[in-house]
């Protein structure tokens, strides 16, 4: 709650528009709804600009769809990451507007297109293993209000590929790039450019990669000071970080 | 054996009562029922005031079987964890009061419903992807004779949820607290009660949560110093752990 | 801030004796005295029933003065950890009750004598070198109001010395277990008592023991459900803990 | 070099008033300057609209020395990091602008003082030991033209001193957090606020801290998805990171 | 070779009785016998006293029958480790006496029934589910010639029924020990024997054992020095180790 | 490209037979060719002087069979690593020469059989289980030109065994040597020859060889400097490195 | 207590000899001395064959100084480990037999000088810097009663010099081998001997060597199943070890 | 030795030119020089090529000044890796041409000046704090029979001073790349040619590079196949596997 809410609250409680009791009982209750094994943040738009979004993997399905069904009560945009076809099936009845996109497992439920980021979100690749996560970036970004682009499969081991699509790098606000292995992609797009270089270390890879340990490392010792890292495939962290900059 | 059985059979002994070789036998065995493959303690419950509890993961189900027939001879609760449904048919025709858990796979044999607890127990948890590990904790809490309440899906990302809740925090004697993650939430709830927080780590979580391992770190570091830490996803340790706590 | 006084201030507000801002104010200060670098807890007390604790490594020596007289306004005792003898000859012109303890670096300043906890915490240790780390739970403890004692060099290479000495872990209400290298001690005390154990990994070891991580690993897995687990060398965090489940 | 240099010299080419040569060398050449043991970026004002930062540490004094020197020929500021007094005694002669912050270890040459971010940059720790990397992060934000203020001792066990001073947290651009232990300060302020907020771990704990791994891992597994993490300790990226996001 | 053979061989060679080529030839081919994607240490009889075992996993069954068949052509005991029942379907039709040890998943051909091991091997597990890793050690002490015993479910959280059966400790000339979880049992073995206890950290747990890595760790750092560790789950290596130190 | 063709295309600049805007679209065009979800790498055949090497895990087996086709416009052989049969057979159909490798998963399409490797390259492994990793580096070595061969189950535990094939280590230009468990191999091998060993971990074994992660460590910390090391499991750089090598 | 020694303090109490008080007490105290800070278990001789030995490091000279003290009242040799010669000077005024071995910090005090071993305990090392923990484990063998034997830098990289000395194996009883870096040699030993081999681990390396890490896992694996292994760098432990064994 | 070596032996043993008993003993006796604490290998530049080199860390000043002595017996370069001046000063006396090279501690005798290798090493670094390590690999490669080049501080945060100077790259026959925090050079420098890269971590770094952990994960884990790895910091390993490739 706002300082001015506190007040206004107040000036009621004064003038005598609202009861102590109930005063009291506003401060305590905040703007969630519970279920009973989740409370859906309705507040969150008001606070962060953007709704609360469903991580639907370890939820049973009946869960998510009861979150869906709380969130559908207002009119914001809906995305479910970590889906998979059976969901998008349970959820479809939902709305007309439920989208599954196979690459990443992202559901979304786009209810308004207002573009409210300032600038391109530009998503980079390194492999073309590293799409899936790469797209739930993309879709969040989309979803969350930014024109997007993709550039995909420009591994640093054959950087001629990366120079040769450097212009688009140039026309990004902010970059998200996406790298498995040894994940050198984020140090080179970084040093080419001058806005924030989010970078997802991906799972891909085997042996001593342990899963994005590999990349994870690289991307924290980063030798560019304009990147910063988010968890192992967190494909939706970065595209919603994106969409916090771009609106900036 | 405490020092009183100690002199009570001495002075059998002195006495003539019993045979020196009696006496050594019976200092040497102990209460224990032994089935080759598994040695039932029903000392526990003299020593520690709770039955063995049964772990039926890794275990086959005939093994279990054996361990409840064996442990229905005396007239405690029994709990199973870590079990299913399968295991649950197999153990149903034991004893009319066998019970399926089926969030946590726990299955209890409720034979008396004493509550030796002194307050309540309450268990938090950050998201809705750790119920099935609170709820093992809630299970065993309630079945060890305490009365328990749950407070589900207050994670830190919404502080105004937990905030909102503060009163359930203040009623309990002691909080079990179960996060995924980063494990930030047991530092917040123990910095707002007085009582003990004992953290439980889930492995909720992807990429860098390493199954669990961020949790169980950041709760080991918690800046709070009421907060004391039990294995991953140990929902049972947590649960048995809060009794012990709650008969002091 | 109680709910009470959440409706203290809105009556007074309605009866105009607070003007608007001010409670606007007051619903913001909270009872925290700034001091730049740190802000000292005076609410702490109120909140959790003990004040704050410095913990002075990595910290200024000016620093832990400028907090110490900001802690002295109130009555509470003070209790400095890690700190060493050059700290305690800044401090001790400060209150004529500064005290060092050697073996565990804590710096004390003992202002009351009252005996809050019901039961005594006993404090067990495994081997001579995880001393300094069971005498800083024991100094703890005692300043937080418990009637304490300790049983050191007890480890289970030699389990007699351990059973010797078992009506000492039948007395205690709460006990607290130090051990190093393989970290076994606390599985086997749980193993024969009712209460609590809190179990602190020393960093006493070499090689394998990778600074007290063996020891901890050990601990989590403990297949005694009565025991807790605290960081590494955390022995303060050991003996608040101890005292908060002694006043229970 | 951009497409438009490019076509430039190109006409230079068929103007014939380049030689072919020349074009060569030049398209090869880039702009930076050699010192054997270093190669000065100067190119990357232009590129990144900051100049280069010296790391100091595991570098000779005199090649710090030698790289200051060449970057005094242009107009920039100048940021050392991780410096030491010895090393500021041996730049003082350099420049009469040459500055010294003892927090930090950092060094500065601040020869303009434009503002270039629109916004302001909130450095926000966790507990007093933090203050090293915070100032760090600090005097970057602070070197490269941003309006900075700062936030210090506001952990997570205290929630309602982070709650009584929410309104900085409202009125920065862009927040930069840091905080060792557990590392749950950025997930808590991140819930609370709408802007990007950079996660640094810092080094400070003991024990399964493990040098700020417990932080690191804690941050990169935030339950808040407006944030992105750095380096442990990594005060400098954080500050530069920030200043790239408040030019937006 | 032993310098014997080398002698004799030479002297043939002096004596013309051998050609400088068959000689060199000689010297250079040793007794095994190549399958191309196996070699058969015949040899190892002579060297070790003990004929080669086949580790099964990671085989394919062809392979595993293919050196089977090279090894019946001498007359030692074979075991395969780590089968199932389908390879033991593909073995039997080779010998009337394979046979199938269901619960480690032993293959043994036991042609002969020398013993050769001067005491008892005994083996110790802590909890049931440690039991298949300690029946392959069993087969393997057995097939190799030893008596032995075993002792199960005697884990230290019940330290009493670990005493109430000391006189199988006694009574062993050697001793395995395994133990998942925190792996302290070996430690308390170790203390009341004055013979090699050959630890064994088994990969029973879950959460921070790490899949027995905490046990492991636990084993390496046991304050009882006469306690050797082999590789996690390793009963093989703890059967075959425990009969090298039987015969001496 | 070259400067060759910098200087070539100047020319064409100069003499008018090449627009400004021509060059400048070429200068940025670089010769790989994009199918969206992967960029084929023409170039390196010229670049490196082997084609580009498909890795199929993790890639949609559509997406292999797409990047195969445009490989296919040129003349080269093709490596598709880490296939199964599944997608074998769906690229049966492009090419006559398709080719699946059972043990190891390649699949080859081989239209030219020159030799351009000097001398033999000898793979050597540890044990049956690692024969896998070992044919992906013979496939790999025979692709790119080069005599290869063989020597298998030669691991350090019947040393005797290695010694009796040393003429194959002599007699190799290159030695590509795989062991899992503890790696030992390369170490031994390498210092019985002059020539450059390159290790492979594979992940052969159980328990704390974490993978691999053992032997890699082993082969790491080798004492004979003349091993280096490829990733785990990877006998396909194993194989590529040893052609360039090979080369020389 | 031997059930002998329970049966006779039986018949005492029969016989009026020995009240039940008495009897009670003995049974619980044990043959240990308790100096405070540590317990002198004079049982140990009795139950292992060995007395207790002094690890010095973690404790203080004056504590160590006490222990020796205690110990001296019996009649057994004395071993202190991992002192250094400020300590043997303290201790040098206690025994005219106090003995201070440089190179591994190990002081003793031998008084008797039986040979209690069989045969003969071999040490091995693979390179100069492992000296010290090989004669830490030479020392330990030799007062414990035992014939020995050293090999010093015979490293598999150049195998020769192993198999130059192979007739010093075979002479042996028991085999310690202490190694760093990759830690091979245990294998290589152990496949061309058929008696156990102590596998000790050295510190010894850099960067991926993680101070013994890799040499402990490489052990841990051995293919060798005669190999066991102990913590790094404990020369003691593989010298009780092989004393242990040595008097099988 | 050699197959004709043996021949020959054995012709004089028919001959009688040899005496049985001598020939065994030639067939034991390899040509190594036992100094007790260290084997001096001088059969190695027999069988590799270049003599052994003498790792200076943890051993003792006068343990290396014995190795060199023996060592000067022969006629070949000398290198002792790790030393500092002190050593430096112990060793001028021995020969007129001792050399220290302050920046790596490498310490060499260069007796002879021949060119042994093919063509040009090159050793590239990412940063000037990288130049310790890369001067090893230097002066190894030096003093083994190479014409050298370096090329430092060419790190892809500025990618245009790599491509600036990449002519140097076309020009060598081995590259050495030795790079730290997230060790991203080798992948783009191996990108860009067609010969073998040696790629070196180095321990430069701090936070999450773990000590050159998250540099060597990174190249193990390149996507281009023409890289191998050494230990971090291993200077000397990547310079004699260069002269070994060079010598192919």
């Amino acid at each position: 709650m706002s300082p001015e809410e506190i007040s206004d609250l107040l000036r009621q409680v004064r003038r005598g528009k609202l009861s102590v009791e109930d005063a009291v009982d506003r401060l305590r209750r905040l703007p969630y709804e519970d279920l009973g094994y989740a409370k859906i943040d309705h507040h969150r738009t008001l606070r962060q600009g953007f709704p609360e979004v469903v991580f639907a993997r370890g939820k049973d399905p009946a869960q998510v769809e009861g979150i869906v069904r709380g969130m559908l009560r207002n009119q914001h945009n809906i995305l479910v990451t970590r889906g998979d076809r059976g969901l998008y099936e349970l959820l479809q009845p939902l709305h007309p507007k439920v989208e599954f996109h196979a690459l990443s497992g992202a559901i979304t439920i786009r209810r308004q297109r207002k573009i409210s980021g300032k600038g391109k979100v530009l998503v980079v690749c390194a492999g073309t293993s590293d799409i899936p996560v790469a797209e739930e970036a993309l879709v969040t970004a989309d979803i969350m209000g930014n024109r997007t682009e993709s550039l995909y499969d420009v591994g640093v081991a054959g950087i001629h590929r990366l120079l040769g699509e450097s212009h688009h790098l140039h026309e990004a606000r902010v970059i998200i790039c996406v790298a498995g292995m040894e994940g050198a992609l984020p140090s080179v797009v970084a040093g080419m450019v001058g806005v924030p270089v989010i970078a997802v270390p991906s799972s891909v890879g085997y042996g001593a990669s342990f899963r994005g340990l590999a990349a994870l490392l690289g991307m924290l010792n980063s030798c560019s000071p304009n990147v910063c890292v988010v968890n192992i495939d967190n494909g939706f962290g970065a595209g919603y970080l994106a969409s916090v900059m771009n609106r900036l």
